[in-house]
């Protein structure tokens, strides 16, 4: 009697052929970031507890998976440990932990799967992917310039060739609000709203302002003012909205740098928008705030900001940092519908057939002088009839078989059959490497 | 106040420099076994608690890792899930749900973290990878040969030189077992005896028979077998030992099969030892198993061998399967032990350093420049003094610092510091170029 099997809700197995495109896109993205400086860190998939809870909010904290303590302490229903939420509360423990290994200024990749008891939908899983660039120890804005520029040239790389980096800055959304009368305390309550205006619209997040308890007035000027900061010469436009306010001019001031860096930096399609609108939901950030969208797609591919506060809330010292993170199952999604990535991609280059076991031996040299050149060479393992083998071959979309019978081995040679054309030849092991196109010579002549 | 900081016990965060060093491991891991044409799984970290529990033994089951129901049943402390404890349960789970969409012979490979809630100790953690090859649908004996020739391409591949691959095959251990009057119902624990041999010698394992309850005639009987079938020719030994039994027999043909097809795959270096007292604790073997020694190294690299039975239990019809598993964290400990990595790796070619706000525009092109010829170049993020941005360079092990000064920009050249040797030079961008051995030509001429 069979077990019963299933997977947990919101998980997925990636089989070989999404596999694939998923190690062909985490390629990408390693070889990109690693160009641009960032190096690699990879942290535990379980984290004391302590060190989650209260740093996602009230429903980050109900999204967790808590580990049950082991042994005799199982029976009291207590937990110590939670699986990783984000890589950006695992970066802020590292840092803290290791200050004294790391580099004062540390760049730093990470792609490790995150786990939120979320509920399931389309595109959205349980346990997902996040690939995470920042950098620590720097302030604005060579940080955010070089990044941005990295994650530019990323998406480039994969294929998109309509990207837009939507920039804003917390200081200039922040002064937006003060300006249109919120009270600080009342301010990220606004955020929230103003968060969703992509979506719902102006209408909308009117709506939204008044059900959150704000006046008409203080809702009309908000929207009035994110009005005239979208028109036309968007900067100037916020210099002329924050006379007199510091803060907020120093946030436009900072994007004003950041777009003239990425000018430098030759992005290619990539274009620059700055937009006093785009909020993002974190708490923690505190400088710029940007998001990565495709031109004709809702939603975003990336999304990242300055949180100069975060980390020493682990470290006990205040280090600024910023960062960028990718929705990598997003990004797959929607690579997979546009058809991105290439389809006649296969596993291995050619098969070896299975004759017989007096032909076997022959079979096995000529397997493994094909992989000595460093062609990727399956090995049919038992003898099934031809017809059967040869379905293999093309449903792992194997372009060649190698058939080794008594007469070919006696003689030294192979035949080669071309799963595409259907033609077959024999050959020598000579003519049979070159037929394959073998890339390396690590043996002498046959 | 900074939050208190830490680590669950036996895990780790893996920096760059350690990050590296998997990294080029797991790269030669995946290429070897590509070139063998092993395709790529990965599976959820969790899976639903019955798919994990009573398929590890009792002592498994109390280092499962169970996560606690979310939500209102959290209060239960009732767990659902479970933290994967290896990889080949959840291969045969997803041989069992899949069974439609993978060809009939899959070989796969996976290379994922698992955890154990073990006491740690030297080498030994709670999250570590495993790294699996496994061959589905095919019964003895080329899959054995094919997975093993894999196996001893890649540990050459990594570097090791001295390289031994032990075999023996169930059906011998039990014959050897039976032989000596031991009755089937108590064989397990004879095999639990037997496997320590090479920790504890014979007159260890006698004591531990003895204690386990076997009389004196029978362990010493169980001894003598072993002895006689280590000596000489060892096939033929055993061929003698076990004249009328035939599974015992078919066992010994088995292990004739391996040693004769692995002579025809160029193993190099890697020496073949058939050995009868090789036990390997598993429960689930069926046939052939094998481990992985280096010659001068106590314990093994890796072991495996034929299950049977074990996919059967989920997919509810028999499946024959045999697969090997590598101990990365004990082969990147064995490596780093003796100097086996590169230690001049540097993460970046060169660094551009920060002069001024007046020159970043400057600097910020050339860096953009030099990394769209395929160069890994980091960019200073800040304004600190030059003697700091060498010593960060120092520190990163990067070979040259670029430097933008008014005068350089003004000329349109650079300033090259060879960190190394001291030396600095004036060079225009195409000069820069040639000196940091670009590798592609991305754009024309400057």
């Amino acid at each position: 009697m069979a077990i019963k099997v299933g997977i947990p809700k919101g998980t997925r197995d990636h089989l070989p052929v999404a596999m694939r495109r998923r190690e062909q896109v985490l390629a990408a993205i390693r070889r990109v970031y690693e160009r641009h400086g960032f190096e690699p860190l990879e942290t535990p998939a379980i984290e004391n507890i302590e060190t989650l809870s209260g740093k996602y909010g009230e429903e980050g904290d109900q999204l967790l998976f808590r580990i049950l303590k082991r042994g005799a302490k199982a029976a009291t229903g207590e937990c110590d440990l939670g699986l990783r939420y984000d890589l950006t509360v695992p970066l802020a423990r590292v840092v803290a932990m290791h200050q004294n290994e790391l580099p004062k200024v540390f760049k730093r990749y990470q792609m490790q799967p995150v786990w939120r008891a979320d509920r399931p939908g389309h595109g959205r899983f349980r346990e997902f992917y996040q690939c995470d660039i920042d950098i620590v120890g720097a302030a604005e804005p060579v940080p955010e310039i070089d990044m941005l520029s990295a994650v530019a040239e990323l998406f480039g790389e994969l294929g998109f060739s309509a990207i837009a980096l939507r920039l804003n800055d917390r200081r200039v959304l922040r002064g937006l609000i003060e300006r249109a009368g919120v009270p600080a305390q009342r301010e990220s309550q606004a955020i929230v709203a103003i968060d969703k205006l992509d979506k719902i619209g102006e209408d909308g997040v009117r709506r939204e302002l008044l059900a959150r308890g704000f006046v008409e007035s203080v809702a009309d000027a908000l929207l009035e003012l994110l009005r005239t900061a979208s028109a036309g010469d968007v900067l100037l436009a916020l210099d002329g909205v924050f006379a007199g306010m510091p803060d907020a001019l120093a946030g436009v001031a900072n994007l004003r740098k950041i777009v003239r860096g990425l000018e430098q930096m030759e992005l290619g399609a990539t274009r620059l928008v700055v937009d006093p609108c785009l909020a993002r939901g974190l708490d923690y950030y505190t400088g710029a705030i940007f998001e990565v969208q495709s031109e004709d797609l809702a939603g975003s591919l990336a999304g990242g900001g300055r949180y100069d506060k975060l980390i020493g809330m682990f470290s006990g010292r205040e280090l600024p940092a910023c960062g960028v993170s990718l929705g990598l199952e997003r990004i797959l999604v929607v690579m997979q519908e546009r058809g991105m990535f290439d389809t006649g991609e296969h596993a291995c280059d050619a098969m070896l057939a299975y004759f017989s076991e007096d032909t076997l031996g022959a079979s096995l040299r000529c397997c493994a002088r094909l992989r000595h050149h460093g062609l990727r060479v399956d090995l049919y393992p038992c003898a099934d009839k031809l017809g059967k083998q040869f379905a293999h071959a093309n449903q792992m979309n194997i372009p060649y078989v190698v058939l080794i019978g008594p007469e070919e081995a006696e003689a030294g040679v192979v035949k080669l059959k071309d799963m595409r054309s259907g033609e077959q030849l024999q050959l020598d092991m000579d003519a049979l490497l070159e037929r394959l196109g073998a890339m390396t010579t690590h043996d002498g002549a046959s």
